[in-house]
């Protein structure tokens, strides 16, 4: 077994502190990865604090890992000792569903293998996340970062990247298309910067009228603050496609259906604790679509992350070490974060 | 001006009574339709009893008409004297916007003109409906009504069947393709009929199970009772696309999303008077897909009329008189009618 320490929450109500556990031998096809920086994500909070269900401690989070390959398996031939590697929200998939059969793992129908708080292919072994100094994966789960990516800023393109790139591909943002993104926070951010390489038009929709500066540095070319009727009156049926980041239930989502054109599609990302309030009309009204997107596939993560080197596209990140992670919990509850906590594994 | 008789509500909870009244007399354009049968639609109820907001009295409902062809304008080119004809849901709309324009005028982005309880052309005389002995409709959303479909029964067509036809043709029902119909009414049966003549494989769920010997009849390869849980987890994951004919907003639409497969589509084409609580979970899991679909357009119409003459296929309908018409409305809202109430215009 590999020794590994990092940090864990080991009830519903406890502080994430040091943990030391073991990692599997690598197999014929794992690759050892040591890990160098871990993203912080909205769901690593709702995780450990039981807010989903069915959290089985100690867990230590974490799904946007970067690393650096230390050791691979004797039969591994996609990555070699020192490749940058990225390991996202699952580590294996059942591989025979007909999702997992196209390329579509993430919607695997057995369920797919959670990098934390779930269980390994084994089906009882739990998994345990990117808080942590090394993982083993197999190597048909571990995504290549492109060299010209710094890892710091890569960890976060495997949860907030894919999970905004994925309904923009599936719903073609591109050139002519207008794509409205709610919320400008980890993965809002990230959809913006996305959608503008993409060739769309981009309008960031915020309740923080704070962050239209940042908004358009990022690469919007409009912003219009929820509480401005008269720009949501003027924009009424002209957008294509709108990518809801925001997970509350409060969120009014008939002025956001409003916005919509004839069969044009909005997208939630994440999941409140609560259900939302939709009345059938605003999408009666004009074909409308309400979707939902889990994050991506591994081969569609693999071509998010050439994309984003490709186009020099990475996210705003604040670094934090192991012992303030707590305290970043915190802020990321009030919003208060430009744009991603970075985790410097090196600290815990 | 024409002379007309039909049946009125003067105020929001006054019974139907009768009502004379005018209509245009025919410009270039025009159809003179002799009204003989008209359906009974849900939404007349709603709207005379001003649940839906901005009634507008006397209101004369009634927008599945079925007649024939008194006279015609100078200018008609589409029909004769004598010929079978529909008006449904709209007897105009601007023919200008993008969606006019791309034969969907159904989602008229400046309003179409309601058969009744709207405004004609001019954008201050009400329109009345087909409860009714006669209509003056310009003849570009004017149907034709296939001979060898008797009048009676195609009524229901202009607001029913064109209201499921739509969204299976837009969702692309068709063979190899499993669908789902909720509820089986007056919408719900024709959804069944065309499903089924489409090619599709089709499963009614009903909260009745007295419904199913008629689901099967009409031609549904299964029936799935409400409360048939066993039944919900066997065929989890398993349909393309299910039509939500119910509008009650006490539907548990968890249960229904979770029977969809990755990417696939549920529908709801009735309006509840209130919002619907919807859990965004549901559609994130497999990328499902919650969508709204109003009527159909003029073209897509005269489709579905000539495709149900070609399939032989026709509601189930109880023919009333005009004296019966609020004792209908009330067996409407229990449910109590096989499958469609079509009142007899000679009576009114």
């Amino acid at each position: 077994m590999i020794k590994a320490k990092g940090i864990a929450a080991q009830a519903a109500k406890a502080p994430l502190g040091p943990f030391d556990f073991e990692r599997r031998d690598p197999k014929d096809h794992d690759v050892v990865i040591d890990i160098k920086f871990c993203g912080i994500c909205h769901s690593d909070i709702h995780t450990v604090r039981d807010e989903w269900g069915a959290a089985r401690y100690p867990i230590v989070p974490g799904h946007e890992i970067a690393g650096v390959v230390r050791a691979i398996g004797p039969k591994v031939t996609n990555f070699e000792v020192g490749d940058h590697v990225g390991v996202g929200c699952f580590v294996d998939s059942c591989r025979e569903c007909t999702n997992c059969k196209q390329d579509l793992d993430n919607y695997c129908l057995n369920g797919m293998n959670s990098t934390y708080n779930g269980f390994e292919k084994d089906g009882k072994t739990p998994t345990q996340g990117g808080y942590s100094d090394v993982i083993v994966v197999d190597e048909n789960y571990v995504l290549r970062i492109p060299k010209s990516l710094p890892l710091d800023k890569a960890a976060p393109l495997l949860c907030a990247g894919i999970t905004v790139y994925s309904p923009l591909m599936h719903w073609k943002a591109g050139p002519g298309k207008k794509v409205g993104v709610v919320g400008l926070g980890g993965l809002g951010h990230m959809a913006v910067k996305i959608a503008r390489a993409m060739g769309a038009e981009v309008t960031v929709l915020s309740h923080s009228d704070k962050k239209k500066e940042d908004a358009l540095r990022m690469g919007a070319h409009h912003f219009i603050s929820s509480s401005d009727k008269g720009a949501f009156q003027n924009r009424a049926g002209s957008f294509d496609l709108i990518i809801n980041t925001v997970s509350s239930a409060d969120l009014n989502l008939a002025t956001y259906f409003a916005l919509l054109k004839l069969d044009a599609t909005l997208v939630s990302v994440g999941a409140p604790d609560k259900p939302l309030s939709i009345h059938p009309i605003s999408l009666i009204m004009q074909r409308r679509n309400y979707a939902g997107s889990l994050i991506g596939s591994i081969k569609e993560t693999q071509e998010m992350l050439d994309f984003c080197a490709k186009h020099n596209i990475t996210p705003e990140i604040e670094m934090v070490k192991a012992d303030q992670v707590n305290e970043a919990y915190e802020r990321v509850l009030k919003s208060d974060v430009r744009y991603r906590f970075v985790i410097d594994i090196a600290t815990v």
